[in-house]
């Protein structure tokens, strides 16, 4: 059964109801409500992405990731299977999450919290960028699997297509700015910038980077270059 | 037994050389060599600060706080005791350290990511002020104390003297930016100017923010106004 789908976001909401009233006004919007695709920043608490013979390893001989929660980009998922982790210490993280679908390189991404938590100093880093990270055990129900490198830190990064790259006038790799309002007001100043035809304009940070700047619903964001 | 003096901060030693080399090459410093104090930023985990009367009530009749590691701050010190912190929903943090000297008034400040654990909404305040925020319970060896408010957290915010106020041109109550550099180079947007004649010039960020932005002693930090 496909997981429902997930109600829409609140800037998605608001970036139409905002280029509706400006065209109700007949008054000419400002530059950021003319944005190709509304801007939505989300938390990604820690996770992991497995290659299909790792699911195989953890889940049993034939056993596929089973879509949970659809995420904002297109095709991705939260899976309803978990792992356990232990850490080089013997420290443990239960319940860890399992993105999907596969990918080509099994991959652990914590915030900071979690890896000292663990005892475990993780560099940041792009995804799929693992090359001399440290490793860790992950435990299914079927079997366990040691991963000799793949654990990191995910830079703050935003995925976007070709029409945003070309309005906020980036390109694939740069660095932006993410800047938070409310309260705990907060800029991240590097902010990897990843373009490809399919993605949908969204911006990851983690639970530290969340928490730090206390992101809800509400809060103001903006990209600046 | 009076504590050990803490060692000095790397931000004391890197401005003494920096003025030291800059007098030996007869060059004329650039601004911030001038400041006329080191830059320190430092973490603060969660803590909770005692009444005398508090003290006497979860450590015994005629109790007192025993200093177990001088701070930054000239007279403030980390207590040898500490306290177990009990939710509204039961659930516990344990080994919560108290801050000394006594204050007039109990108050825990917690992270964000405490307070999540705790299930707790608490507001984001400048210390002291601490009206309408939640409650909790703390628990020491001779007894238990409920607090009805208290529990907030703390504004990140800048501790100064007049003369350092003077050279950022800030007066009490303004708000400055905290830009720190490296990997996870972030900007603190609303860290709040505190001026007293006794105050050493130090930052206070939580550990979410210190986090978030992966604080070290070597991690590059300047305040603008």
């Amino acid at each position: 059964m496909a997981p429902p789908p997930p109600p829409p976001h609140r800037a998605e909401v608001e970036y139409l109801v905002r280029r509706a009233l400006y065209q109700r006004m007949g008054k000419s919007p400002p530059r950021r409500v003319l944005a190709p695709n509304p801007l939505v920043v989300n938390v990604r608490a820690r996770h992991c992405h497995l290659t299909p013979a790792a699911v195989e390893t953890l889940f049993g001989k034939g056993a596929t990731l089973t879509p949970a929660q659809d995420l904002y980009q297109k095709g991705r998922f939260v899976a309803g299977e978990s792992v356990t982790l232990v850490g080089p210490l013997g420290r443990v993280i239960s319940n860890l999450r399992i993105l999907g679908p596969c990918r080509s390189q099994n991959q652990v991404e914590l915030a900071r919290t979690d890896a000292i938590a663990l005892g475990l100093e993780i560099p940041v880093r792009s995804s799929d960028s693992i090359a001399g990270s440290p490793g860790c055990t992950l435990m299914g129900p079927a079997g366990s699997l040691q991963m000799n490198e793949g654990v990191i830190r995910a830079a703050p990064h935003v995925h976007m297509n070709p029409d945003d790259a070309a309005f906020y006038n980036v390109k694939n790799g740069d660095i932006m700015h993410l800047r938070v309002g409310g309260p705990c007001a907060t800029t991240f100043d590097r902010l990897l910038v990843r373009v490809h035809a399919e993605s949908r304009l969204e911006v990851h940070i983690d639970t530290d980077e969340g928490n730090a700047c206390a992101l809800g619903p509400d809060t103001p964001v903006q990209l600046l270059s």
